[in-house]
């Protein structure tokens, strides 16, 4: 079964919303073995949105369109399919008491456009939303399933959950496998991969570069489940056997995640001093849930009067070598230790500009890790804009951890 | 001049990555004023790259392709477009020669699918690109504008700006402004705004809500700058005249945006004390240039040790009221003003889950904002994700923070 997935709506096209449905969407047919080959983004105009749909229908045989179900004059997906397929659009009459009852509950104006929400298509099947007034519809035209679902994500994902999935069967299995490398380029692994890839011509073998780390993804696509799990696992025994020291963990989505797993697992604390990265490392560490058992303390020490307060570092080093130098990263790293005895300690100092000021030098930065027995300064210098800057020194840092972690982990 | 957007990769439809060079297109080709009607991502399979060409060239007159320009075999997008039009792809020598100095200089191996890299089609132009190996192409074609960009953002967006930008010329004048509205709904801004359009026609109004937020987005269009711009002012002044209470900026794009100009403008500093929210406050906060003018310090607390050490909460408080208790919320914003004496010192408590403990409420969060003559407790109990109830929680204070900034900016 193949997929695509349209969104309809200007706001997407205006570039006003990040698409995250579509990702949603992706991820979620992967994971039942359905191959999305294209996604579509329309405007709120329905001979476009015909055009979109008449299109989706001769290529894929699962079409699930978001957007559009609103009350408003713009939202016409409904119209725009009833009228490619020749059909009528019909009052629901369940819906419609069901939407007067959301108005009169939440004590809201019910306008007339608001029963526009309630039509549906001849022989569709209404979706329930339980979190807005407009319902989903499902129907089956010529061998094609089509979903109709609202653009919210908070309204469309339970939808999604609840009442496409389990509509949704394949005749192929279909398996993936994330394995999480650091500190080895994308280049190099590309040269190994390929290789291995052409012995295994059922399996795709992609990489993925992010802030210096690379995720290798693994899909196979088989109709024998046995033989697919077996060829999946040959082929990530022989990745493993060529960059095996370069492999930090497996299907990790980020790499907050893999830090904050590899230190409850080891039962190690964290604190985190952050000038530069202005609290960024220490909010991708909390939104991973169970973030409490390992994160003690973060200091956002943005001025040098909160780096002496609050850190401790003295003033006649930041007089000598400067806010951004390796002597005050680790005055950071240390003071925070002093404070906290967490297993590690990581500060980050640098410029992420922009400044008129031609002395800084725009994407310099330092990172120490202090530990009680040791402590590690790295030096880099970043482009990019600010925003890129502080995102690269931040994923740096936890890349640094992680390998940290891994090391004490392999001694033990 | 309408525009298609056309994203080559597979890995955007397994749900891996985000789309974030479409998203960048549209908003520059709005500033622009030129409207993209569709967006397609199609997978890397050359028939089905044809196939999605093939529908742009017959419904845009401007199609620009982003991905497939790498040495991969996977990276077929010029392949498509020289099939497409049945024409041939041939090895271009200064491309070659800039290539190998690549590599060269960068001591890496250069292998033989590089070279694909310098093919281009006959009769393009290439596009240089400083940041990769891949350099984009330029190619008209019966009356269509083609532009075919490297898939990664930091080589795409300057290549973007400096050779595509460039090129584009419209006939017809685009104007865009956005009113920054707070604690409005946006079904009751609705109401107003599709009247206010009616008498309007060539001005559309649109409504985004992200976190308690409304943006009111203008969009209008005329051969005339002067007809446009006037009637721009007299939309923009009769909105104001309806819910000027509500209006808090114009054209910002994130309420961090908002909160640091007001901070700055009036000469005023914050400190952040972070539980639930773990850091993504002042993350946000230092993600704006010239936080630093503003930022005094931010403390993230995410224990009950880190709350009594760091922000002088008692224990006592804690023992008899709870971790997510308003007087936690007060003592942890008192304490940093204590610590910090900023004008503004801003705190959060509360659950974000998930959380097998029953007597836990998932989403319940305090937010205490404390100033030297007053503070304030916000209470509420938000749904969602772990991240969804983080950002509601941070949005809604810097939502709380701009309320207060502005009467004080009234006052005064």
């Amino acid at each position: 079964m193949k997929a695509e997935i349209i969104n309809v709506g200007t706001e997407i096209l205006l570039g006003s919303i990040d698409n995250t449905n579509s990702v949603y969407i992706c991820k979620k047919l992967v994971e039942k073995g359905i191959e999305t080959i294209f996604q579509t983004a329309v405007i709120d105009d329905i001979e476009l949105v015909k055009l979109a749909l008449k299109n989706a229908v001769e290529r894929a045989t699962l079409v699930i369109v978001t957007g559009g179900l609103g009350p408003t004059e713009d939202d016409l997906t409904k119209e725009a399919l009833a009228q490619l397929f020749g059909t009528n659009l019909e009052l629901d009459e369940n819906t419609k008491q069901t939407i007067e009852n959301y108005f009169s509950h939440n004590n809201k104006k019910m306008t007339a456009n608001n029963y526009k929400q309630a039509l549906k298509l001849k022989n569709s099947e209404l979706i329930p939303n339980n979190n807005g007034t407009a319902p989903g519809l499902f129907i089956e035209l010529n061998g094609n399933k089509i979903f109709l679902l609202p653009g919210p994500p908070n309204e469309l994902i339970p939808m999604f959950e609840e009442h496409v999935l389990p509509k949704l069967k394949t005749d192929i299995f279909l398996a993936t496998k994330s394995i999480n490398t650091l500190e080895i380029g994308e280049s190099e692994l590309e040269t190994i991969l390929r290789e291995i890839e052409l012995h295994y011509p059922e399996i795709e073998i992609a990489t993925y570069a992010s802030y210096g780390a690379v995720e290798i993804k693994i899909i196979g696509k088989d109709n024998n489940l046995d033989d697919l799990n077996s060829k999946m696992s040959q082929v990530i025994s022989i990745i493993d056997s060529k960059i095996h020291n370069h492999i930090y963990g497996f299907n990790y989505s980020s790499l907050e995640e893999m830090a904050v797993d590899k230190l409850k697992k080891s039962g190690q604390k964290i604190s985190i001093a952050e000038s530069v990265t202005g609290g960024i490392i220490t909010s991708k560490i909390t939104r991973i849930p169970g973030a409490s058992e390992v994160l003690e303390r973060g200091i956002v020490a943005y001025t040098i009067e909160s780096k002496i307060d609050e850190l401790g570092v003295s003033r006649n080093t930041i007089d000598s070598y400067g806010v951004v130098s390796e002597q005050v990263a680790f005055e950071m790293a240390k003071g925070l230790y002093e404070k906290t005895k967490s297993d590690y300690c990581i500060a980050t100092t640098g410029f992420a500009g922009p400044t008129a000021d031609k002395e800084k030098k725009v994407g310099e930065n330092y990172i120490c890790i202090y530990t009680k027995d040791n402590h590690f300064i790295f030096y880099n210098q970043f482009n990019g804009t600010r925003e890129a800057i502080q995102h690269k020194i931040a994923s740096l840092a936890l890349i640094k951890l992680i390998v940290q972690l891994n090391n004490k982990l392999t001694l033990n």
